[in-house]
């Protein structure tokens, strides 16, 4: 298939963006990708967590994973976040829509087989969800990492596609007696649950304590 | 390919389960579905809401969709709806896992063409996302609904995998002095934003002010 094709524009030019600085910040505010793969014509989809390098995304999971094996042989691969942001009320129920950001991105990947890499990744895996969690525990023993895969999902296109504000009801509508307008949504932390075998003492850190703040903005440079 | 090897538990048969009752449960707690297809070898996962009947999934768009379009040639696809539960922090890097709920279903589309079929599976999905708005809304029209495609997609296969509960260190890093525990995620919604031409005197609906309810259960049977 014609590569251009993969993130061209078709509808809705305005909601979509190639634009790196939009992309980035949209998997950076994420945690959850779903990542497509084909096998023979069959299609799967994959829900993981990941962390970004620059163009690079890395994924990670057991040497068993189908999904991680798959992906190292050279396979075409395609990964996708999707941030809610709300739901749009419109008077029509043709003008309903939804308030989002989300990026669809295509390359490949393949395993990262250097034990140092392989631990660079997983950090900057660690520290994408919850950064600065990785200097506080136990590092991965080398059997904890040779039964790890870890790849680098090298993105070679990606699009962005945002909608956001208030609904686009026709004039027509107007007069039309229902609420309508948006329904902002988010995702939000409950109060921490501590492990029942706790060392005496420790504290609960602050990027538990603040995590709401790595939900809206994406993680801290660390 | 096998068709019993796309929904065979190949690890940690203890997260999973083909149990109808618990997918549909997290079929209707979720309302973004992320839709893989392959064309030629190249797959793509696009992010779209949905509703659901009995084992069928009803999928909508502009009949300019590339997606709808793709889909409705009688193609493999592939529906993976997750929901984020928590983070679950254990004081080993390795043992980090998250709390969440997923459903890989697989099956084929096709597009419905009879318009009471369109509507009533237009209603469907409307009532999945938010019950009740439906019957409060000006219904589609037929230039409308001309422009809308609808899909079902009847599910022939489907595994669910959950994980909950607390981290799950070795006892060996139990003396680790690192706080560990379950930090719990979860969508809610914010104060509703009304649109700036509301009929004077219009209510708040009640779906709306208690839309939390719909996130935590999913919808309510209309």
């Amino acid at each position: 298939m014609n590569r251009a094709k993969r993130t061209q524009l078709r509808r809705r030019r305005d909601r979509g963006s190639q634009d790196w600085g939009v992309i980035n910040q949209i998997l950076d505010a994420g945690f959850i990708a779903h990542v497509g793969f084909c096998v023979n014509r069959q299609p799967f989809v994959i829900p993981t967590v990941y962390g970004r390098n620059k163009r690079t995304l890395y994924l990670h999971g057991s040497v068993a994973s189908r999904m991680l094996r798959e992906l190292d042989t050279e396979i075409e691969a395609c990964v996708s976040v999707t941030l809610v942001d709300g739901l749009v009320l419109s008077r029509s129920a043709f003008d309903h829509s939804m308030n989002y950001r989300s990026v669809v991105a295509f390359g490949k990947a393949r395993a990262i087989t250097d034990p140092e890499q392989k631990v660079d990744s997983l950090r900057i895996l660690s520290n994408h969800l919850i950064a600065g969690r990785w200097a506080d525990v136990r590092a991965p023993n080398d059997e904890e990492l040779n039964a790890t895969s870890v790849l680098e999902f090298l993105v070679e296109e990606a699009s962005a596609k945002i909608r956001s504000g208030p609904p686009q009801d026709d004039k027509s509508d107007f007069e039309w007696a229902v609420w309508a307008g948006v329904l902002p949504l988010e995702m939000r932390s409950l109060p921490p649950i501590p492990d029942g075998n706790l060392v005496k003492g420790v504290a609960i850190p602050d990027y538990v304590v603040n995590y709401d703040a790595r939900l809206t903005r994406g993680p801290a440079n660390l």
